[in-house]
C-alpha cells in the first residue's frame, strides 16, 4: 500500500499504476503514472535517477518505453512500487507528484495501426438479427476466425475530446442524401496496446501475447449507423467510423490485470491450431455505460468469444508486422441481457424501442449535447479492485 | 534542361524532379531529388544554404517538408530547377550528386493512415461478375460515393522489398483450412500522398485538393484472394491485404503532372454537391504491368470513375482529419480490354483462363519467385514524358 495520501486501499493503489501522458502548466507533455488522485512525473523521476529506463520515460508518449519489452516493463513497475510504498523515498518523490486536478491528460501514445475486431457473439448476433432479419444471425466465417478490419489511426482521440457529429451520405427511398448523421451511436469496447514490435513476415503466436501487449484502454468506437449502412458493401465500414474513436487516458498494464483472467467461452466448432490458446482465458472486466449520467448498460467483457491472444495471433498470422503503439480493439462488448449491450443500436433494437433516461428524456440514438461515459473495473490481488478509469465524450453539432 | 550529365531530354529532367529518401554508404537516410540517373542530396543542399526550407529537408523522411504546404513546395521546386539548370551552380551542386547505382532507396515518407479506394468502374464490374455471376455487377452505392476502406499503414513497404507469401485461412468444401495462400495476386494502383494536415472536424473540399496533396506514387496492393474471399463479410478485406503493400520510391510532385490532367468520365447519375468537381479531371497516367518480364497489361488511369479530388473530399467529409504522410490509393486500375486490367484475378478471369508468359510458363496466380513490376508515364510540358518510376516486388515462399 502506498504512502501517497488517499491512495492506500483505493482502486488506484500500487496494484494498478496505469501509465499516461500529461501536461502541467506550460511544461511539455510528459509520461506519468497514476497513484491515487495524483500523477507521478516519470520524466522527472528518470531525470533524477530514481528510475532507469534508458531515457524511454523522458518522452512525450509511451511508444518508446512500450517498445522495450516485458522485462523492462516489469522492472520499471517494480521500481515504481518501491518508490511509492517505501516511506524512505517519500521526500524525493513527493515533489514529483501532481494532483490530478492540476494536470491535463493527453493521448498516451501515438497510434500506429488501429484494428477493430467484432468478437462478441451476442453483439454480432444482435446486429445480424437487426440488419438481416430472418437469416442466420452469424455469418459462416464468424466462429472460425476473429473478424476484424482496420480503422483510422489518425482520429483516435483522448477521452474528453468533443465529438463533432459527422456529415455524410445516407440512403433514403428517394436516393442518397447528404447531411449530418441521424443515427449516431457508440460502441463500448476494450483496446489492447501493442508494445514490442515484430518483424514483417513473422507471426506472433497465442503464447507470446504477454510479451507483445503492454496494456489495456477503454475505447468508444463512435459509429454513424446511417452512413455505415449505405457505404459498407463490399469493403466494410469507412466514414461511418473514421470521424473519431475515443480512448481512456490511462493505459492499465497487463501486469495489473493478472488476477482478472477467467476461462473464456468454449469455442465450438474447434478453432484451427494457430488460434488455439491453452489455457483459453479472457479478461473479466466489468464495463458500465452512462448516457447523460444514466447507467444504461453493464457489458461483461468476460463473455467475449475471441480472446485478445487469439486476436493478435490472427492479426499477424499472414506475416503482418506490429509496431509499438498499435491498437486493437475487442469489438462492441455485449452480454445476453438488454442491459448488458455495448451499443445503442442494440439497446433500442435498431432505434425501434426508445429508452428513457433518469432525467425523463427519451432517446434512440445520440442527440447533440449528449455525453457518454464508459468505465470499467476488474478484480485485483487480495480482493482489491483495479479501476480502468473512463472514456467520455460529448456530441457537438455538425459543422455546416 | 539540366546541365546534369544525361538528364537533358530524359523523362527525369527538371520537369519531373521526384522526391525520395536514400542512403549512401553508412550515412543516415536523407531526402533527395532525382535528376537523370543521379540523386541530388537535399539534406546537403539545405545544410550548404543552397535551398531554404526551414530545415525540413534535413530529415530522414519527407513528412516535415510535405507538411509545409503548396507555397513552400513550389518555392523549393523552383529553386531546385535553378540549381540544376543554371551552369553557374554546377561547381557547388556537383558534389551533392550521387549516381543512382550508388544509393539505396528507402520508404520516402512515414505513412500516417492508408486508405484504399475502389474507383475503377471496369475493375468493380469485373470483380462483381467474377464473384457474383448473374447479379448486377455494381452494388447500388458504387456510383454515389467512392467506396474505400482503411488498409494497414505499418506494412506499406518500399519497392523491392521481398513479399513473403502470406498464410491464413481459406474456405474449402470440408471447412476452413490453414496454410499459404494459393491465390496470391497483385493490384496495380496509383497512390496519392497527403502533405498539408487538416484539423479534426474540418472537411477538405474538392477545390482544395492541390493544397493538400503533395504527390503521386505507384502502388501494388498485394492481395491473397483466397484469404480475402473467406474473411471479408461483413467488415471488408483484412488479412487478405494487410501483409504487404508496395510503393514506388519516388514521389512525383503534382506540380510535375500539371500537363497530365484530362476530362474524367462523365458521372451518371450526378453526384452529390460535396463530390462535384468542376472541371472534373483525372490524371492521364499510362501504367504497365510486367510479370516476370512479360508485359501482361497496360492499365489506363485516365478512365477512373472517381477522381483523386473526389476521393479526398469524401474521405474527409465526415470530419476525419488528414496528416502529412497519409496515403490514399485509387483502387485497381482496369480498362475495358483484357490487356488493360490491373489484377491477375481479372487477367485470368478468376483463375479460369491461364496466361502464357514470354518464357513459355503458364500462370493463373503468383508463384514463389515471381516478380511483378508496375511502371507508368505521363505527358509533361512541351511534348516531354514524365516517368513515375516503378514499383517492383518478388514473391518468396511462406514461412512455416
Amino acid at each position: 500500500m502506498s504512502w501517497v495520501e488517499g491512495a492506500a486501499g483505493s482502486s488506484y493503489d500500487t496494484h494498478n499504476l496505469p501509465y499516461g501522458v500529461f501536461t502541467h502548466g506550460d511544461a511539455p507533455a510528459r509520461i506519468g503514472v497514476r497513484i491515487g488522485e495524483f500523477v507521478l512525473d516519470l520524466d522527472g523521476a528518470e531525470a533524477a535517477g530514481l528510475i532507469l529506463a534508458g531515457g524511454a520515460l523522458r518522452a512525450p508518449s509511451l511508444n518508446e518505453f512500450m517498445a522495450l519489452g516485458h522485462a523492462q516493463w516489469s522492472a520499471v513497475r517494480k521500481r515504481i512500487v518501491e518508490l511509492l510504498t517505501d516511506p524512505a523515498h517519500r521526500a524525493v518523490v513527493t515533489p514529483l507528484l501532481h494532483p490530478l486536478a492540476e494536470v491535463t491528460l493527453r493521448m498516451p501514445f501515438e497510434v500506429g495501426d488501429y484494428v477493430d475486431f467484432y468478437s462478441s457473439e451476442q453483439h454480432a448476433s444482435n446486429v445480424g438479427q437487426i440488419f438481416r432479419p430472418g437469416e442466420p444471425p452469424l455469418l459462416p466465417n464468424w466462429k472460425h476466425l476473429p473478424i476484424g478490419y482496420h480503422g483510422r489511426a489518425g482520429t483516435v482521440v483522448a477521452s474528453g475530446t468533443p465529438i463533432v457529429r459527422p456529415c455524410g451520405q445516407r440512403s433514403t427511398p428517394d436516393g442518397p442524401v447528404y447531411g449530418p448523421s441521424v443515427r449516431l451511436d457508440i460502441e463500448a469496447e476494450v483496446g489492447f496496446v501493442v508494445g514490442l514490435p515484430s518483424a514483417l513476415g513473422d507471426r506472433v503466436s497465442v503464447e507470446d501475447f504477454s510479451e507483445y501487449v503492454f496494456g489495456v484502454v477503454l475505447l468508444n468506437d463512435w459509429s454513424a449507423r446511417d452512413l455505415q449502412a449505405w457505404e459498407y458493401r463490399p469493403l466494410g465500414p469507412f466514414l461511418g467510423k473514421s470521424f473519431a474513436t475515443s480512448i481512456s487516458p490511462w493505459v492499465v498494464p497487463l501486469d495489473a490485470l493478472a488476477h482478472a483472467w477467467v476461462p473464456a467461452p468454449v469455442q465450438d466448432p474447434p478453432v484451427l491450431d494457430y488460434l488455439r490458446d491453452e489455457p483459453h482465458l479472457g479478461l473479466d472486466l466489468r464495463l458500465a455505460v452512462d448516457w447523460n449520467g444514466s447507467r444504461v448498460s453493464e457489458p461483461p467483457f468476460a463473455g467475449m468469444y475471441w480472446t485478445p491472444a487469439q486476436q493478435l495471433a490472427h492479426l499477424t498470422v499472414n506475416g503482418a508486422s506490429v509496431r509499438s503503439g498499435d491498437l486493437y480493439a475487442s469489438g462492441t462488448v455485449s452480454g445476453v441481457r438488454r442491459d448488458q449491450v455495448g451499443s445503442f443500436l442494440e439497446l433500442t433494437w435498431g432505434g425501434g424501442e426508445p429508452v428513457t433516461l433518469a432525467d425523463g428524456t427519451v432517446r434512440t440514438f445520440l442527440e447533440d449535447g449528449d455525453t457518454v461515459t464508459i468505465t470499467a473495473t476488474a478484480a485485483g490481488a487480495d480482493g482489491r479492485t483495479v479501476s480502468l478509469g473512463e472514456v467520455t465524450g460529448t456530441v457537438v453539432p455538425a459543422r455546416r
